[in-house]
């Protein structure tokens, strides 16, 4: 029996759309949801599409910690500049929301920043900054989540995977788009490894002794307990740059969380008392709108030169080509386009249960013939 | 004999005041190039103070590529953004001015960003971070710089060290300052392992092969020769997350280069058929007005609740202590205040050899006593 069952992404968001208003989301927002989940699948970015559509969503909706009724509040709107409520919300909806804010704003002065609070999980960061290209700007987002990093010569998880993640407009069939946490790995990177069944490389995550765990099962336990942490960019220890992860980690925290006086690190565990509750993330939105500077078109070549002389350049020997960044998510995004979108069989699984507790009669899957 | 000698950083200061007016920087510029350097030495970042004043500033001066007349050229300014020209003047008088210029527009517009073309080294990044701060916003600025990071996979020196530097306001004695390059480690701390009879630590620096080099001297000559590069963030490869710290190089590449079609990467070698040119770097500058969004005092005590919680965390066993960024560098300034800046003998040397050719009589050092 194969386990190679594939969707088409049109069936897929369909069928995402149909879960999330199934679930009480509202029609035009749904579409939102699934749009930016499926857009993580497409793109390759396969720990933030449909796997996480029970588990970070639906799942947290029926245990009453994540608002289907979105209630987007600005609570304060200066110039280039605004805050915004979320009241635990759809992550989705209020991050989207918030981008097309700060575009709107960056059109008007050149530049846009919009902040977040008490949000919840927004999908891939990376989604935010594409739409600040399809606009003509350079996007830049950022979010706080559960702790998770030990700071440089400490062993708790304080401080969220916090991605600092940059989209630029280029001349190419594609945008250079960053998407990246500030620890070496996160989650879904050591949960690929134990399906492997392969050791977690030395150096990524640390236990309360601030050794390197490798046993994948066993760093998978110990993240939920807190009793492990995972490191950040650059390694543990300062001889090899762990600061600088630490760093930017930290910078991201302060930006999601310190413009908006809301939860950070600690209070963001999604626990209180024993008991699950709102995890109550900060995001952060910025756009820069290019023509304030000088026109898109030459900008697009600028940066598209720079891609272009860094992929021609002297490759380690035995290497099969230099990447930059954005290239293998549009390469996977060819392929999926082409062959659609793989769904392990754990995914498969949510699949059936969400449909079947949702009475999606219309939804019957190939797995399934 | 001793090699312990120190000056009290206001003499520093005043000396190289002395030198650039000497040299022919008009006097109010001469006094921010030496308000910079000496920043840089009071803050424990020796790689950028008076050691840097001779091979950078005053040998570039005498070389000519490197001009004391400073014409800073605003060449667009439109709405809460501008590109300015600096056409090869004094790095720190066109940064320094770039920065109160993006402080005027964060305080109109409650954000501000400038690019500058044409301009030169620019001293420590820190420096105009801790402008915006000192003005009550987050202040972020980067460079780029001669080639020297790899990309991933690849072996040739393609990017600068390219710094990506934030500052903020807290409510503690000193702000927060990220100031770090985008490389695991750089030319200066290569120096500084060559002095101390060190090997370098395997996987900062890379031969053409792909190859860690530790040897702390050959790597030196490698790097002049372009035989050697740096590894950016995260190392070598990708399992270590090294694409990150590549990424946020090139993010740094772009927003100092591709807004305002300046130089980037290879054209800025300084070397022109074999011969020395102007180096003509591209800055940003961002600020972020903290009134636009809450009260200042209230962010202070965000940002501050966060960086006790990260020293409180719970450290590794046998480790002194956790430490925030700006921590360090606050710790320097206070001891450095009480004792001065230490001057190693190669500087003491530059300094002499300034003091002579200027004829700077009234100087006389405590060495020579």
């Amino acid at each position: 029996m194969t386990d190679e069952y594939r969707m088409k992404a049109d069936d897929l968001e369909s069928f995402m759309t149909d879960v999330f208003e199934g679930i009480g989301v509202p029609g035009d927002e749904a579409v939102v949801c699934a749009d930016i989940l499926i857009t993580a699948d497409k793109l390759g970015i396969d720990s933030h599409g449909i796997n996480r559509c029970k588990p970070i969503y639906y799942d947290r909706i029926k245990a009453g910690i994540l608002n289907v009724q979105t209630e987007f509040e600005v609570v304060r709107d200066c110039k280039a500049c605004a805050v915004v409520d979320g009241h635990n919300g759809m992550g989705h909806v209020i991050a989207k929301r918030c981008m097309e804010m700060t575009i709107e704003k960056a059109r008007e002065h050149g530049l846009g920043m919009v902040v977040a609070r008490n949000s919840t999980h927004y999908g891939i960061a990376g989604y935010y900054p594409l739409m600040a290209v399809d606009a003509g700007m350079i996007g830049i987002t950022g979010t706080n989540a559960r702790p998770s990093i030990a700071p440089t010569f400490g062993v708790e998880n304080m401080l969220g995977t916090n991605p600092m993640t940059f989209g630029m407009p280029t001349d190419e069939d594609f945008p250079f788009l960053l998407d990246c946490a500030t620890s070496v790995t996160q989650r879904g990177r050591i949960e690929y490894y134990d399906r492997e069944g392969k050791d977690t490389p030395a150096g990524l995550v640390i236990d309360r002794e601030g050794n390197s765990m490798t046993d994948s099962g066993e760093i998978l336990e110990a993240l939920v307990k807190g009793a492990a942490a995972l490191v950040p960019i650059g390694g543990a220890g300062e001889e090899t740059g762990g600061y600088k992860g630490y760093g930017y980690a930290v910078v991201v925290e302060m930006l999601s969380s310190a413009l908006q006086s809301g939860n950070f690190m600690k209070a963001l565990t999604g626990m209180v008392d024993g008991a699950k509750a709102p995890i109550e993330l900060g995001h952060f939105f910025i756009a820069i709108d290019v023509e304030a500077f000088l026109g898109l078109d030459e900008f697009k070549k600028n940066t598209g030169d720079i891609l272009r002389a860094l992929r021609a350049s002297t490759k380690v020997p035995g290497a099969e080509r230099i990447y930059t960044a954005g290239e293998k998510e549009h390469l996977a995004f060819l392929e999926r386009k082409e062959k659609g979108i793989l769904l392990p069989h754990g995914v498969r699984n949510d699949m059936e249960a969400m449909r079947d507790e949702l009475n999606l009669n219309k939804w019957s899957f190939p797995w399934e013939a």
